[in-house]
């Protein structure tokens, strides 16, 4: 049960992909644009806590969001409200999103002014980690309700991750949920990582995530 | 951003997809065989519920699960140590259950004696949806946690399921969650869909999902 076809057609489509994502991250840099590429099972708290960055630092740089789903555009409305600069994209049942989709989305919000652009990628802990999206950095969310079990189970995610939240802590007690068992899986999959664990509900633990992103748009915007 | 090339790839293969599911269950139904295939996010509580529904359940009848998983066995030991009858099936990768893998599974875990089979698909809202298993019906979960928009989010897996249960409802008023507004969105996607709302945890709710699955295995049964 190792080989399928269509395991092989996704090979060749990354592999494509990947180039272009090269090219993207070169435009970007000589734009001096952080892109951030936001990932995580449904309801893992995405928009709640880019919603939170949001608040925190809309009036100190010029940000834009793309927001990505398969077919509603709850998040944009939300997001919108702040006055931020914002973007659906319409995935029209495709459960990531490729380079391409990525790119044209970056045109479309008009990218080449801004300093920080987070895009909200599908929520799922599978597929979108297959496509590299052309980012800056890959933000993975892990939520307290989903379990501390969560990355043995979606290895490539989480390998590809350069910022892991830990998110909804608040609940830590109710699920069960051991931060250091998380932490060590995390680490597993991924010695790299940079490991956060916040509530954005409770407001508890996001400023320390802010200051690495602070940190990575200034680096960007220096380099 | 209407159409790609994955997208096109994608219906091709599923259409050879969906002419073998029907062969599944044509099999299936000739052996008496209810296939359910269970479908949800990551950390929505499928192995917990599968655990409660085996412990109600597999005295009177044969039943066996399969489980799939991108890598880890984790499931398959909790299953296992209930005494039924239960395979892994790693995908390496794939982010869903295609036909051929739903086959061979139930082949390598002796389908044919058994009354009951359950499958437990990758944790995954959207791909797992796309492909039909062969399965006589599909449950779908939604954890309290996820918030009850989803259904909005993620349309194509409402409207494939035959049976929706509403998980970890014990903690619906730690996560502002409401119970009428997640059943409308469902029932907006799916009009036929049966609702359920439980807490497999709490042990509160879990009858009436366990009813109407003896009912639909005597069924099959007696068909």
């Amino acid at each position: 049960m190792d080989k399928y076809n269509v395991v092989e057609i996704k090979e060749d489509i990354t592999s494509r992909n990947n180039l272009f994502a090269k090219e993207i991250r070169k435009k970007l840099a000589e734009k001096k644009v952080f892109y951030l590429n936001v990932m995580a099972s449904p309801g893992s708290g995405k928009t709640t806590l880019i919603v939170e960055l949001l608040k925190r630092m809309k009036d100190d740089y010029k940000i834009g969001v793309i927001e990505a789903d398969i077919d509603s555009s709850v998040d944009a409305e939300t997001v919108s409200e702040l006055g931020v600069r914002t973007l659906q994209m319409h995935t029209a049942g495709a459960c990531h999103i490729t380079c391409q989709m990525s790119y044209d989305a970056l045109c479309a919000l008009g990218y080449e002014d801004l300093d920080f652009v987070i895009l909200e990628n599908v929520g799922n802990l599978v597929c979108p980690a297959e496509f590299d999206t052309g980012a800056t950095e890959n933000l993975v969310l892990l939520s307290v309700p989903e379990g501390d079990d969560k990355p043995k189970k979606y290895p490539l995610m989480f390998r590809v991750a350069d910022v892991v939240a830990v998110t909804k802590t608040d609940v830590a007690e109710v699920f069960d949920f051991d931060a250091e068992t998380a932490k060590n899986n995390i680490k597993m999959r991924n010695e790299k990582a940079t490991v956060f664990f916040l509530s954005a509900v409770k407001n508890d633990g996001v400023e320390e995530l802010e200051k690495y992103l602070r940190t990575a748009i200034e680096r960007v915007k220096n380099a």
